[in-house]
């Protein structure tokens, strides 16, 4: 895919100032800039590379003007990193337009399959799913029987959707997630076995949820475990049944939620974060990466580090004596020496 | 699926109290029963919530006695949490009760399929597999050459078990969870790459273990890995080559065992912890979740936190003064310059 | 598969003693040894095993001189462990010598496809996507659009590569490892929903490399997330955005290296790591398990550890005192008392 500096003014609503017709196939970093790529400038820390740059279009701000002579082709707007992102996502939602229905999927006959959708080969859909409009499911998805899937939701080569559970619109399911395993629920019996407590709830992935890469999503033992609106899962997370993660909260990769714990809106989770179950977590808490929560956080905003988590800025303090500790324990034993040489 | 109340209590061997001709398709908790649905009543302090509850049947105690009318029909039986239990387990097995082979699976001439099998979609079974009876595969799954899975075994779709595996009787694999996968063995050499050792053995789950989604066992380098009976092991967590999960032994998600370890019976791991490899852990221990352990275990029954990990009281304790470690040190230093004036 | 004892003294150049038709079709530990296998006698600690192993065959050292009788067949080699290496990975390579190219297999037109490959059932191979000589790709293994795979590499069951990306020469990728996923990169809005930040860069694993299973590698936002030359990477690791892993560094279970982090050659980083984004990690660096870097190691060989990991001897030491903290700040409180009885 080409473009032309004039295309693209067209596209980002800004000013051509230099040749319109001068082509770029990729993008590029100001400061490593090559022929035949776009760049921006945003940061004025980056102005300097704009004289020196071999980008060939480079986007700038609309009141931007140069010192010395500047060799690519400018093309001058509001916002140059907005331009810029929106020039990346359309160019990825060009790359990714796949669509049409593979012979080589199986789709079962009570299926209901929206239009211009994607369904890769070897894709299963189930029996009574629902597969919306515009929905891209790529190769060697499973989708199990009365799975729901709603409008522009995209499902990566490889999830795994047990049947019953319910994906809402606009979300981005990346390879080799699960949706609906069975939650972890064993009744321990007199003779040391456990017997498997059925697992007949289901998962909800509300609209606009993004699941990263071999994530794990339990259905719920009974009702559903919850994903809400805009949250942002990212890969090798673990989230048990019953949980319920809150609106436009983000969890880092290879956090673990337990079961039926209750997360709330707009939280943030750094990686390997472990909360455990039967928790309810406020709005607009921030934990720090490998934190263990152990107990509710009433709180909004509470920002937390520890495992058990503490309020971070005291985990740290303790954290700075922590490792000095070898030198508070030899200034204890000294004073210890001092008073028995004042007092034996 | 529907049900009547004198069909539900045939099942759960109860006498029905109303009217045995109504009808529910699912389950509910008594304080949220909605129409059609079944709902029990076996902890005394839920009691008020039957003359709420919208539910049509709830299984209630032989001996319950009504203080105010009650509006949903009654089943009464010996234990009504038991009796749920057993219903929500009859409905389970009869909704995911999949038969047949899928004319779009892969099946090698030499493999040997058992009895009353499903084997989905695009599901590949190699070379002299073992499939028994009654197990299910589902789609996508891959049963590598010469692998064995006995009676009534169910893995979920995208399952991978390489060759030369076993998986023993009434074994649950859920979606993603790989078995077999080479062991992390690598011998470095004088010019700092590293040479491949060969993993020429294999995995042994024996039977009633239960596997999670994406959870990944290695196999041996020689030898076997062993699942034993009865284990647990919940979502994403890791197993090392020729490590040794004692029977009924729980292990929750994102832990992690390392190579040659071996773990005794009926102990407990929370949720991302750690273990390194070449230990010996006693039966019936429990480690706090996040934990990390780094020695053998020789004590039967230990409960430990940390990381490393020792007796988790004592981790308490250290913990609470680590929170109070700035006030400790301030009074370090207090009394520091306490005994400067004392004996300057 | 069966051999004699002279075809095995053939190929690691040995010399045999005893009975040279005496066949093997499996190796043992040498203190385990059962007849119908080989094993390998190679410290010296465990000579007396030779003695009694039902092992059929045992390599020896050339100077091994035995002091009573020895049952098993010998074979005299200069380095009996390096000759057992080697038979194990001539075991290895011939059980895993898959090829030809199943009808199954979903091949896209403009793929190019190497002499001596094995593509599996169900596998999909996209668009001007390239298949070396001898690479050998399991069933339902996703390779995307436009993907290079080098020579000799394998990818086992259900890896899935997304478009774009490369993957070297001699490379092992695990059953379920995804290459490719997104970057986890989103804008805050105003509102509290996050914008997608298009992910359209891509990942390299140069030659060599091993990926564990289930593992996962994000595609760089702009530019490459880079695996380099022999590393290694175990299982349910998670390597973020424009992430770089140096040469022969090896990862182990369950680590994660967050986005554009840059970690040195020679690094061994223990499980369950943490590793912040945007950092530098110098050459040679150790990291115990469990530990979470959050700054820059600019010092070639450092070894650390803690969650903030410090200096290993030191996390020690203090550790050694968190574990008596209680003691610690019992002494304390004495101490207080005692200068107060002096000084009240």
């Amino acid at each position: 895919m080409e473009f032309s500096a004039s295309q693209i003014a067209e596209v980002v609503n800004g000013k051509v100032e230099g040749d319109p017709n001068v082509r770029i196939n990729y993008v590029s970093r100001i400061e490593e800039g090559v022929q035949g790529t776009l760049s921006f400038l945003a940061n004025p820390k980056y102005t300097q590379f704009i004289y020196q740059t071999e980008a060939s279009i480079v986007l700038v701000s609309s009141d931007f003007t140069p010192e010395k002579k500047v060799k690519p082709t400018l093309i001058r707007v509001d916002n140059p990193y907005s331009a810029f992102a929106k020039l990346l996502e359309m160019y990825n939602k060009i790359k990714l337009n796949k669509t049409g229905i593979s012979e080589k999927a199986h789709i079962s006959k009570s299926a209901s399959i929206g239009n211009n959708v994607y369904i890769g080969e070897f894709a299963f859909i189930g029996e009574n799913a629902k597969i919306s409009d515009n929905v891209k499911i790529y190769p060697q998805v499973y989708v199990g029987d009365n799975v729901k899937i709603g409008i522009e939701s995209t499902l990566f080569a490889g999830v795994k959707v047990y049947a019953d559970n319910v994906i809402g619109n606009n979300c981005i399911l990346h390879a080799g997630a699960v949706v609906g395993s069975d939650g972890f629920g064993f009744a321990p019996q007199d003779d040391k076995n456990y017997m498997k407590v059925a697992q007949i709830g289901n998962v909800i992935i509300e609209d606009r949820a993004e699941i990263g890469s071999n994530t794990t999503i339990d259905r719920a033992t009974l009702g559903s475990t919850i994903i809400r609106k805009g949250a942002k899962i990212d890969n090798l997370v673990q989230i048990a049944h019953n949980a319920d993660i809150g609106e436009n909260t983000v969890v880092a990769a290879q956090s673990g939620i337990s079961g039926s714990t209750k997360i709330g809106k707009n939280c943030m989770f750094g990686g390997q974060v472990g909360i455990i179950g039967h928790l309810t977590i406020a709005d607009d808490v921030k934990i720090a990466a490998q934190s263990g929560v152990g107990k509710n956080i009433a709180k909004k905003g509470e920002v937390l580090q520890g495992s058990p988590a503490f309020e971070i800025s005291k985990y740290r303090k303790s954290y700075i004596h922590f490792r000095n500790l070898n030198d508070i324990k030899n200034k204890l034993d000294e004073l210890e020496k001092k008073i028995k040489e004042i007092n034996p």
